[in-house]
């Protein structure tokens, strides 16, 4: 199938002729990393990939045996673009678990929860228009508000996550410059990528804050059923009907290679959302909608969602007690009760950027922190994920980082600054030896 | 489920906040119809769906099953925002029967074609740019554009398909203006909604005139290997592999509910695609992909296209001899010798928007020739679909089409437009009777 390459080919003859927002789309740090972490030697604690291997698959054959068989004409024909209407109404059952009253008529299915975060970017911001996100954010929210040109501000967080007075100043501050502040997105549970969950007590504030400053609430909730103990947080869209557009997805309760996710919004926008969705590709997948709802309606989703929090809470004891056990002191890290994430934080000095390449040669690695800030902030943060690799490999990555880092730390405490980046320019990212963990 | 509205709750307070391309998002014509024309007793020639009674359901039931058992955890987890890799190279194969020699690394896997040109609009349209399209033009397409603020002008096309001096004129037209053109959408074969075919001696005049003139072209082909009597047409991408961006789908010559379609694009332009996939939805639905791979794989889809082109071939002939005998003198059709769709022309003074309610009442559909442009024109034209139902039905949908027509073309001559207006009022779209035919 290799065809030659045509000298030249590969520059860029279209360069004066993209859309201004092209500047906005870069590669991005986790998509720049993904051939070299890939490898079956590194230990990846940098994807954010469900672990699928506790799913029933002689179970999902059926369903999708089944779903050819007796609804084939439906399932492979274009649908609606606002969704399989049975999977909107089993949608809502979820959202009912979260406190949740939505009709599933003001429910949109949409191609992963990324496709509603993109749509609702799309009817809403204008070139310059302010987006309040937590600090650090997720990455590929970032990417879309940029890809629309949109001025993130950063609103920092604590252990209990969004900070209220924060917000505040932060809004205060926006509307003094003049600017336009189109809504806040937040990751209110088990936050990608910093691991915190907002309290419960600050969700009225943030609610009342962002409702009285006419700004909308866009709220992501992908890992709200993967607390672990099983409590179920109120969702900020139980509080606010008219305020909040909640984006939920079964990409982490069932499966991501369906692209099945979904947006509730007041009804004015959830129409504008679907006029957006059939022009982006008139509607969503059939087929895999109706795999979906036929899981829910014939598989014990409850208990599948208990064993996935089981695997996870083995896998986060297994990041919290290696990290406990192997970092070197002056590293801090967050203790997440739910989700795929731990968010480190280095001694001041060291950058998680810098050491990265060092980290892959070592066979582990991690998504740098300034990857989830818009503004350049983070290079002394970065993610660990402890989602996909078995406790193990999560302790051996955690054992090689935590060599990585110390003698990062050694040649810092005894050289400084440039001995650190004649190391960086000795290994190369592209020669991991082989595993032999 | 239902649950009680709310009063006010269908008032869209959020009127002030949209950003500015949604002035441009409006529902299509087709979809507004789409409630009552999808009715039993309505003979629907609107719609654009394939017919997928021909598809060996038992054979697809089996793909979908061995799919999950033997590659369950690659085909439920995220993929690559290009998408699969095998799927490309097979993409390539079907390409090169219209004499293209493309390189998997440069086709991304989209979801639909639809979502193929809402990357390429995106990744080069600013607001006020221009797009030169056929006139008429696909009405999905259309909505793109519009929601990307592009301004499209309209190229004449006669029954070879768009004329070459036309388009030079265009060109000349609008860059005298001061305006700026980025691509001209052209889809050559088997048009929709004209149903007409880009002469082969045209082709690479068009070419020409586009690469002269520092203007992309968007080839848009879903219908090219759906020619009645089994011939492929050279592919514009054939002819210049540098300056032609094409556009495939699975969605005519397999089945559209997998959302399975693709870009080939010169290589810079297909990495600037695939950013701006990734911030779309990050990858397209894995599961999707490889149920198409493996049905290209596994299953006789040439016989299977074949098999699709004789159905739609006899229901051509339904269609065209059932215009022949029915249609009232002065009402002119295109001669389609491939793809789903028959355009035709009104004596002068009718209107088939006008005229609609009408038709629904009579239980037959169309589309409106309106949609089909973007500048209001096309009002003395329609589209007819013959893709979808049963020769039997297209037979009586058009003579229903043909009372309807006769009618008011009767009661223009007696009492002139007043009187057509009259009988507009008197009769309204939501009563259809029973359908006795």
């Amino acid at each position: 199938m290799e065809l030659p390459q045509r000298p030249g080919s590969r520059l860029d003859s279209y360069v004066d002729r993209y859309a201004a927002r092209t500047r906005g789309m870069t590669a991005s740090e986790i998509r720049a990393l993904f051939a070299v972490a890939s490898r079956p030697e590194v230990v990846s604690l940098a994807g954010g990939m469900p672990n699928l291997a506790a799913l029933p698959m002689d179970s999902i054959a059926t369903v999708a045996e089944e779903l050819v068989r007796e609804s084939g004409t439906v399932a492979m024909q274009y649908g609606g673009a606002q969704g399989d209407e049975t999977l909107r109404e089993q949608i809502c059952e979820i959202m009912r678990l979260e406190g949740i009253e939505g009709h599933p008529d003001d429910v949109i299915a949409t191609v992963g929860s990324q496709q509603a975060l993109d749509l609702v970017t799309r009817i809403f911001i204008d070139p310059g228009d302010v987006i309040l996100a937590e600090g650090p954010s997720y990455v590929g929210a970032l990417g879309v508000f940029a890809s629309y040109q949109a001025q993130v501000v950063h609103v920092a967080m604590d252990d209990q996550g969004l900070v209220p007075d924060t917000l505040r100043t932060a809004i205060a501050s926006v509307k003094a410059s003049g600017r336009r502040i189109k809504f806040l997105y937040t990751i209110p549970n088990f936050h990608n990528p910093a691991g915190v969950t907002m309290a419960v007590e600050r969700r009225p504030e943030i609610v009342e804050i962002c409702r009285d400053a006419g700004i909308l609430i866009l709220e992501d909730n992908p890992y709200g059923l993967l607390g672990f103990q099983g409590e179920i947080y109120p969702a900020l869209r139980s509080l606010d009907t008219e305020n909040v557009i909640y984006l939920g997805s079964f990409s982490k309760t069932f499966a991501p290679g369906f692209r099945v996710g979904w947006a509730l919004a007041p009804h004015a926008v959830r129409e504008k959302l679907t006029l957006a969705a059939e022009a982006a590709d008139l509607c969503p997948p059939a087929f895999s909608q109706m795999m979906v709802s036929r899981y829910l309606s014939t598989q014990p989703w409850r208990e599948q969602i208990k064993a996935f929090r089981a695997m996870y809470l083995e896998r986060r004891d297994a990041t919290l007690t290696a990290l406990s056990e192997l970092m070197p002191a002056g590293v801090t890290w967050t203790k997440p009760d739910g989700g795929f994430y731990v968010w480190v934080t280095l001694p001041p000095g060291l950058d998680s950027k810098a050491m990265l390449p060092r980290a892959v040669t070592a066979r582990v690695a991690y998504v740098p922190g300034t990857g989830f800030y818009s503004d350049g902030f983070g290079a002394s943060s970065l993610r660990l994920s402890y989602c996909y690799p078995t406790p193990e490999r999560i302790r051996e990555g955690v054992r090689r980082f935590a060599d990585v880092l110390r003698e990062e730390m050694e040649l810092r405490a005894a050289f400084g600054h440039e001995a650190s980046r004649a190391l960086e320019s000795r290994e190369g990212v592209d020669t991991p030896g082989p595993d032999l963990a």
